[in-house]
């Protein structure tokens, strides 16, 4: 009979952790048998011993199996998903699930929302008048099913995985998120027992990524590929670079906007390029060959979808989108080249103007953020705007400029040009 | 302003925690600001990442400073105290307590009830018909200053280093007992706390130590002494040897009985030297030279301390001790030698037969445990006793003599004899 105190000790002196043992202290953590204080310590114990490939993949297991466990790999389409590990002005899911579906897949993307620097995407969806991120499994299989929809963005159940919402939210106050095992196991738990038959992984890396480097990014979409496999779930990693925001906007209704632009064949290079990258992994893994997601974007199809995904959702497609009170603009104090534009900074600063939250439950602002009028390696003349500050508090407006003036430097040379999508894994 | 988060996670990554880190964090620990399991994980992190030999000493003067710290310098006699890290049949403190007294110090034990193996020196005192482990400040105080008495025996107040009464009770349940600077420092903070003027440490490694091995109690020694010395403790540590049990007997009021021997000039020879041993450091830190502990055990004086300490608490030192209900013995099913007595194994014995604890809170039987016939070395006939087990629950009898017979074995060569003080620390 396994008991807490022996896991812990047997995690804690190195050894690896049999499959009675993973699944009775996950079992147990989940029903309360397992003390918090116990669980914490045993999350630190692998956060610093580590897990094998194999234990990682049984952990994933039990944190499915510590819930309801959703299949839509009957419905009439291939059924695929992507997650993103998070990045700011990372909108590319608003995009991408319609044009998926508009080139014949179903996409079943569980979402959340945002905390600390990054902005959830069903913050940004909610800010479009009567959309709503809860749905019961029949709503959702009816939306995928239907032939003008077949994508929905949606709130994961309280019943999807508790075991890994219950270790996340207290891994983040004892200091054990940065540990890879339980990093790839949360996600993949989730991304599994939602039920999509594929799986498209954007891990991101650099400064407003939660991996800072590029060796990091490497290791946890490894790791996360290797559970997809090890649970039946065909996975593909993509390594892209968030050193700098995505698009050139970041806040809720604005990031809506700029995805909507995209979605009409407009929107910044770097959204669409991601967003066509992303789609035709997910395409290949779907076995989709013969549609080419630029061509919807371009003929409209990918917009209609949009329309119909939105108003499933009980949203107004046609309603104008929160535009915050008030807006302050930072400007070049010189000419020349803007030779760094830090997305951490950004991030930041957008949650101060109260896109964000500091804390689950806080509400967030659907008109405020930042819009950006230059990227890294842009010229810029002395005077120009180069960041239109949105919020309906104008008193964060100096902290948020402040913020932001850690993030950006205006030098003489262009900075050598970066590609986005550095490394793919599968 | 230095946060839980924080500090467990610079200790994670293998940093040096400062001052005010460590400051905060056993203050916030001890009035509930940082929670169990934010405490937990950083007990884990602390014990596979370390902690320095001045973080240690702070961490301790932290645990000092969340209670009250007493001060028996002051006394007409010099303070000094010992403290065993525990073992089977280790009633030492017994018969040095009033030994040492008699030699013209002052000794203000602090001590603690027995779990798991290893018997409480409070739980054998309880076993004399009024004695009472519950002392005011003053109450120690008066009997200190008596010119015949001079020592006490007695429970910590709940406002001694509490916050390592709390991280005690966690570390217990999560696995993180085992770091050498958290029990060097759980036990430095209560005996500096105490107020003694010095401190002989008796730290034992062997099979019925908490500490297995030589290597392990000698840092664990080290770090104690220095602990001392940071604090302004002069403190010397002796490793002992705990692989078969001390003495004859093990059980409350079996071994008040083996003490009172050694009180009265008998006794086995390893309760005699170690408990002559110990006293001889004692004195020489309280600066005592002139007298012979022996001398005082011969001419009776020690064991006129003992009546009048015992009496000071309540005690009635001429009533008859508890015996139990139900006795058992095993016999020796060959002749030989007895060459291996395993002290784990008798002390779980002892615990099975009632004389224990399994966890906090359970009752103590007085009478239980067991007398040893024979110890390892020891010539053994055919038929003869080895062990005498008592108990007032006898359906206990067949498990305890299930588990002894894995702790000894008779064979034809006698072990080659090992010391009993290996080492000093000082």
């Amino acid at each position: 009979m396994p008991d807490a105190i022996s896991i812990i000790m047997a995690k804690r002196d190195g050894h690896v952790l049999s499959e009675d043992q993973i699944d009775w202290v996950v079992d147990g953590f989940t029903r309360g048998i397992v003390a918090d204080e116990q669980m914490s310590a045993l999350a630190m114990a692998i956060l610093l011993r580590g897990m094998t490939r194999a234990e990682t993949s049984r952990w994933t297991a039990a944190m499915i199996a510590s819930g309801q466990r959703l299949d839509f790999t009957d419905l009439p389409a291939p059924a695929v998903d992507k997650h993103s590990t998070g990045g700011v002005g990372d909108k590319i899911t608003l995009p991408l699930a319609p044009l998926v579906a508009a080139c014949g897949a179903a996409v079943p993307q569980l979402s959340g929302r945002g905390l600390g620097h990054t902005g959830g995407t069903l913050d940004k969806l909610e800010s479009i008048p009567g959309w709503r991120a809860d749905l019961s499994t029949a709503d959702m299989r009816r939306i995928l099913s239907d032939p003008d929809v077949g994508a929905v963005i949606c709130a994961a159940g309280a019943d999807l995985a508790p075991a890994d919402k219950k270790l996340y939210a207290l891994r983040d106050v004892t200091g054990t998120v940065e540990s890879i095992p339980l990093l790839a196991s949360s996600i993949m738990s989730k991304k599994i027992a939602e039920g999509t038959g594929s799986l498209v992984l954007d891990v991101k890396f650099g400064a407003g990524a939660f991996m800072k480097t590029r060796e990091g990014a490497h290791e946890l979409a490894t790791a996360m590929v290797e559970l997809g496999r090890d649970a039946g779930l065909p996975t593909v990693a993509l390594l892209t670079a968030m050193q700098t925001p995505l698009g050139l906007t970041a806040g809720n209704a604005l990031e809506v906007a700029e995805s909507i632009d995209v979605l009409q064949g407009g929107g910044p290079a770097d959204v669409v390029e991601l967003t066509l990258v992303l789609a035709r992994e997910m395409l290949e893994l779907a076995g989709i060959r013969d549609v080419d997601p630029a061509d919807r974007l371009a003929d409209g199809s990918a917009m209609d979808r949009w329309r119909a995904m939105i108003a499933a959702q009980g949203g107004d497609p046609n309603a104008s989108l929160p535009r915050a009170k008030h807006t302050e603009v930072v400007t070049a104090p010189e000419s020349g080249v803007l030779t760094e534009l830090d997305a951490m900074a950004v991030g930041i600063a957008v949650r101060q103007l109260g896109a964000g939250r500091a804390r689950q439950g806080d509400a967030v602002q659907f008109g405020a953020g930042i819009e950006l009028a230059a990227k890294p390696g842009d010229k810029v003349r002395r005077g120009q705007v180069l960041f239109t500050l949105h919020t309906d508090t104008p008193d964060t407006f100096a902290g948020a400029v402040e913020t932001l003036a850690s993030g950006w430097t205006i030098g003489s040379d262009a900075p050598a040009p970066s590609p986005l999508v550095v490394d793919r894994v599968s």
